[in-house]
């Protein structure tokens, strides 16, 4: 598991956070197959290695079946092995597979869960650096662009496409609730830091055609 | 001088602050030598890729003397290239040259700057993925350590054995007041995540224990 997972944004960290996420949406339901969510929750990600490889792959599917091989070699029953399967394929944002059991369900928020606040932020700053993306981006003029517009991919692209748009989006009252509680926070560092790069850029561009006159 | 560097914490857009922030820094004072300071802002990093590659090397030391035959090259005069090489050389935090003319303690503060505030904290993100080191680092029973007393690198050790500790040591009264409008919102941030994994940390392996019982 943890070699095909070895990125600062999809550690064996991020592991630990959404079993232990999933375990806690799980005490508010009766009759969740534990064995289940925690098999689904450590092997969600084990398409990833892959799908870095080949982007045009979809970690969701290609981890869904992988899951499914180690289980049912590892003795599991094929329908308990199917069901992980499921919660695997349908944990992603981006893909049309919509979780339908409540395990899936709460695997899918768990995994959003790291998306949201501070941690969010943070590991989308650590994967920018890991695939060489910048922070944001200029427009021709060299003003600092805000992310909200643009689709060249930066950290400030990526907070307004993607993590401001997380909350309200899940399938569990404690996980909605979590997150916003850390909503502000993750807002507040946008805003702080378009701040002060806009500032700098700004300013700076004023002093250099002063000097340059 | 961009071929050098092309990590997401030491890119072209740090390289535009830097130079930026010295420009508004030099706006202060009367008489600085605004040619070397471009020279040394715009060079200032060039020796990073060596450090990176060799992590004895010095990258100010290694910096300082490619940047000075560079300028001797592009016929720059021997005292105005020497000038830019000893910018160069005191730039970095952790050696032991100090910044002695004012168009060194410019370049530095210049830097320092970059550090500070949530550019400094996602700076220091970007360059915790591309060199693999975690977030944070947990105690031998799965507790989240803070940073302050841990030597292993993470995100919450770089923080507090540097991040925090950049403020009050700047050499311009304007690249202090500029760090001391940004310190909030940096604090925020590690509080803020420091809560989030810690949380997550301890109701999740109390519900694991729950659990496996």
């Amino acid at each position: 598991m943890l070699e095909r997972m070895n990125d600062g944004a999809h550690d064996e960290q991020h592991i630990y956070r959404v079993l232990y996420a999933a375990l806690d949406l799980a005490a508010d339901y009766q009759g969740v197959d534990v064995d289940v969510l925690i098999a689904a929750a450590l092997l969600h990600d084990i398409g990833r290695d892959a799908q870095f490889k080949d982007p045009k792959l979809d970690h969701a599917a290609v981890g869904a079946e992988a899951a499914y091989a180690f289980l049912i070699a590892s003795g599991w029953d094929k329908s308990r092995a199917l069901h992980a399967r499921e919660c695997i394929r349908s944990h992603r944002y981006r893909n049309d597979a919509e979780p339908e059991s409540i395990e899936a369900k709460i695997l899918f928020d768990s995994d959003k869960l790291d998306v949201t606040g501070t941690i969010g932020i943070a590991r989308t700053l650590a994967y920018k650096g890991i695939v060489a993306e910048p922070l944001y981006s200029l427009d021709e003029d060299g003003n600092v662009l805000s992310g909200g517009r643009e689709t060249e991919p930066s950290f400030f692209q990526e907070y307004n496409w993607k993590l401001k748009n997380v909350y309200g989006k899940f399938y569990t009252e404690k996980a909605e609730k979590i997150a916003e509680t850390r909503r502000k926070a993750s807002v507040d560092f946008y805003e702080s830091m378009l701040a002060e790069v806009e500032t700098t850029h700004r300013i700076g561009m004023r002093r250099l055609s002063e000097t340059l006159d």
